[in-house]
């Protein structure tokens, strides 16, 4: 397979695209792979488009190799399975949504979780058909709220979605380790750093779940890890719960005035000189932060919710965005604390005198959620919800409780595991691959029953399964590139081999051709380069295109040699003319192998 | 490549979907390739999804070998250039429409000239970069008024689109001649009879246009063709005008009293009752018929249009909708007569007295538009603008004339060909291609220029080529399906061949299962029916599914035969399981090379 530059429909740019934030996103626009078409909306041009279709060919043969079946459904879709399932309105504005000419409502797929499950029950009634894995590498569409960085933050993009469905448990389990083990295969071919983090699995109803994140500074998603072999994303990091506190000798709460304290390191400055503490100073982590929040559900409708946590903590707003989902959460406004005259912006507590103010059972009826740290006989420094003053002594348990914990609080370096396996390190990655054990939620929502082996109806269990097909071109292309352009892994390049020809002389470039062409006849995919152009245009295009290998006909050809060059490392080589086309073959069989 | 029945994703149902109107649409679902998911849109199921990935592959070789290079498009575009060409008012109520979360507006793209004719703009400069062809295999989406004949006719359906860019006519043509020879292999690959036709070009403001169609008695298109060689879309099919007459002996026109005539046969009877010509009787095509219609134009405006053609033939509506395309034709009502005095419905001609009343110069400035037919000199009755009246000796060019010629008079079988080849046949068939030489027409539009080889800008004129690639799935079943089922030409079969065990001793299992390893160890795509049924449900079912060939493993096997099938002939042969192996491969090699 040979193509030629002269002919290839690409131009390199000089410039980078004005949007471009990141490497990946700036190097596939000037290396000419892809070409924006509108916001988070892009064209595939030749060479992005073969990398595209590898990757897809990858996934394709590891998901048959665990008996997935491919199927594929259209991207516009009717309404009436998305209102079952409750996800026409969760989706809130990420859906697109339109009308046809018959006024009916569509949208176009996000995902397609309910097309599965309805398909399944139209072909499928008994136990004797499941196990059974399907998948589709389609088009998906989200409009997001921030579309960004090219192929990974798209409004259109290409994912493999596949979905599980067993009668019971176990068989879940095993459809679910069946995926996790072709991921692992898949993204090993794929050939970029990843992580596999456990993930947040509440929003969608389901169980287990995990991401495949390719490790990335540029990463969207922060991962917490341990040395000890935990990992998990940021979202899904949990706190663990200090023990309950003997307070039965914690004095009273009392109220003391705290005037001029516009933060908290003002007020615990004030605590330590107006009332300090016998045994070591107050520090923030003594004092009690009470966030509020109004909540907007899909359905339009409000409700205000105060967050307790420690005041030496911020909260982390993916985390927040996880925790209150499908609602959006935005911070409160002057007007929305009108309802509310027992609470006092800046001082805001749990308590006002004697009164507990915050909670579904109190008089303001706010749902008050806390920060798993904050357990019975804790003691805190808070709001007295009064101008200038801060409650001492409140303790948790005695003087106020809660709704429930929230994990919203920032997770921090150092800050202990949840299992137990040491102090946590954060890094950041790009999520490329997502498994989840998804229940029953859809299947009971859309009534996919089968008969068991006793001719009981029960209700299938599924598992959804997404890689990011589009966005793994991105994510490659940003584990993988330099300051000198793309750098392609073998299995994945648009080509194993360039063939660069430097030089006039008829001799230069008919031995360029006839290597090429004895390259493309050993079975490889070549590229040409004989274009009228400077051996300066010619490397620096070379580079920013990123085949990873190039074989180099200019001067050396005198003495009968070529120079080959391996784009990842640098490295170059001259060699004779004759065994070229072997070393370069031998070179790209054993890194396809590997 | 083995799959078992035990666990394909299928079921053949057994009875016809209460929607399917054609056999390839009622068998498509039956045998479980497609599944509908809303009106016009349909989901692949494994088997389908097979079918359509091999067109798909020989599309893109055959795309390939006349140097095509592959790119794709989002199916979610901007409005802007859509604008820019016209299009977005023009595609009327047939464009899905939507606007995005900023209330921008957005198109699912109906096929992409705009897109593409941008992309080269935007990388290409110079009559050098010249000759290109780009093309993609991608999604459309098309809002139909009558979604119908399941794949034949959807809303959302897969293209190959490709679009030529040439510095001039001569390059045009060659790459028009360039597809043109890659659809004849393209078809030819399929296995389906075709047809190519002339197209009528004038819509899309082209020149040559050529289409191919499936040939069917259950498709959409009318082609009219004669054995000299004529072949013609009968919206494209042109009528030849006769020689101008001389009328310098005509009598003048007289206006006759034709009381109680609601037809044109009673017309007749009564003209040649009360006013016999001396030569002959008259006939329906002595008089002339003037049909009114209301012209809705993409932009809202509308316009009365008055075509008049010969008493004996009607308005061809599609020859019509493509004459008067853009706008809509519809008729007009009695309130659209209001402000048109002169006009009397029922009796409406070009004259009232003296008084021409038709014609964009005349009183009403209504458009009138002749059939071809009518040319200077011929005479013509017809209505009077008043009740119960009719004019005779009308001749045109003397006491009317029109503002054109317009083509939308039905063709009947043995009119003359245009070209002189003889009278025409009339037939059906499916578009499955077009091959169209566009012109300049999107190049103006959006700007699309390179500078020629005097440093010149010049315009550069583009092709347009297409394959309904998923409509060739249902025109292939559609050609090749009978009353037991589908049956597929071996190029784009799901599998090459069948194993079928009919019987439940462990010899003729394990016969069978080893069969199907065989053969599929030979290099050929085998189903096994292993399914715990009934020979008859499994024959059924196998003649449902349409593999071409079958291997039937059971009672011969005491004699150490099997029994081969050929699914399109019925023919079934016995066969030493020694020689089965070898038999199959042969045959589909041959079937394959074919």
């Amino acid at each position: 397979m040979l193509d030629s530059l002269t002919n290839l429909f690409v131009r390199t740019l000089r410039q980078d695209p004005a949007d471009a934030e990141l490497p990946s996103h700036k190097w596939l626009v000037r290396a000419g792979y892809i070409r924006r078409a509108a916001p988070g909306i892009y064209s595939w041009l030749p060479l992005g488009l073969r990398v595209l279709h590898k990757i897809e060919q990858i996934v394709r043969d590891e998901m048959n190799s665990i008996g997935g079946q491919e199927v594929s459904f259209p991207g516009l879709l009717p309404k009436e399975p998305y209102e079952a399932s409750g996800r026409w309105t969760e989706y809130g504005p990420n859906l697109f949504r339109l009308q046809d000419r018959r006024e009916t409502d569509m949208l176009l797929g996000p995902t397609h979780e309910e097309m599965f499950t309805l398909l399944v029950k139209d072909l499928y009634s008994s136990y004797k058909d499941l196990p059974l894995i399907l998948y589709q590498i389609q088009i998906k569409y989200r409009d997001e709220a921030r579309p960004r960085a090219g192929l990974l933050r798209g409004r259109e993009f290409i994912m493999k979605d596949s979905y599980s469905f067993n009668v019971d448990d176990e068989g879940l389990a095993a459809a679910y380790q069946l995926h996790r083990d072709a991921y692992v295969r898949i993204f090993d071919r794929l050939g970029f750093k990843y992580q596999i983090v456990e993930a947040d699995a509440g929003a969608m109803g389901g169980s287990k779940s995990e991401e495949f994140l390719a490790v990335s500074p540029n990463g969207e998603d922060t991962f917490a890890l341990t040395d000890g072999g935990y990992a998990a994303n940021i979202e899904a990091v949990t706190t663990p719960a200090p023990e309950p506190i003997d307070y039965s000798n914690t004095p009273a709460m009392v109220v003391h005035p705290t005037p001029d304290v516009p933060t908290i390191a003002a007020l615990v400055a004030l605590m330590n000189e107006s009332h300090p503490r016998p045994d070591r100073a107050w520090e923030a982590a003594d004092t009690l932060k009470n966030v509020v929040f109004k909540l907007t559900y899909p359905d339009g409708k409000t409700e205000p919710l105060i967050v307790a946590l420690p005041g030496d903590r911020d909260v982390d707003t993916k985390r927040l965005a996880v925790a209150v989902a499908p609602a959006l959460a935005e911070p409160f406004a002057p007007e929305d604390f009108e309802p509310y005259p027992d609470l006092c912006p800046g001082y805001i507590g749990p308590v006002l005198g004697e009164k507990r103010i915050l909670g579904l059972d109190s008089a303001t009826k706010i749902r008050y959620m806390t920060d798993p740290r904050i357990v019975p006989g804790t003691t805190w420094v808070t709001g007295a919800n009064e101008p200038d003053a801060h409650v001492f002594n409140l303790v948790y348990g005695r003087d106020f409780t809660s709704d429930g914990t929230i994990e919203v609080a920032e997770v921090r370096e150092g800050d202990p595991a949840p299992d137990g396996s040491g102090p946590l390190r954060l890094a950041r990655g790009i999520e490329i691959g997502h498994i989840f054990q998804l229940g029953r939620k859809y299947a009971e929502a859309l009534g996919l029953k089968v008969l068991d082996a006793n001719g009981k109806q029960v209700t299938v269990t599924m598992g959804s399964y997404g890689v990011g097909v589009s966005r793994a071109v991105a994510a490659i292309a940003e584990d993988t590139c330099d300051e000198r352009g793309l750098c392609w892994p073998v299995e994945v390049a648009p080509y194993h081999v360039q063939v660069v020809a430097t030089g006039k002389t008829e001799d230069i470039t008919e031995t360029a051709a006839s290597l090429a062409k004895e390259l493309s006849d050993a079975g490889l995919e070549v590229l040409l380069d004989d274009r009228k152009a400077s051996p300066g245009v010619k490397f620096a295009d070379s580079e920013i295109l990123g085949v990873p290998y190039s074989v180099i006909v200019g001067r050396a050809l005198a003495d009968g040699q070529v120079e080959l060059r391996t784009r990842a490392t640098g490295e170059k080589e001259l060699v004779a003319v004759s065994e070229a086309v072997a070393r370069i073959q031998a070179t790209v069989t054993a890194a396809l192998q590997r």
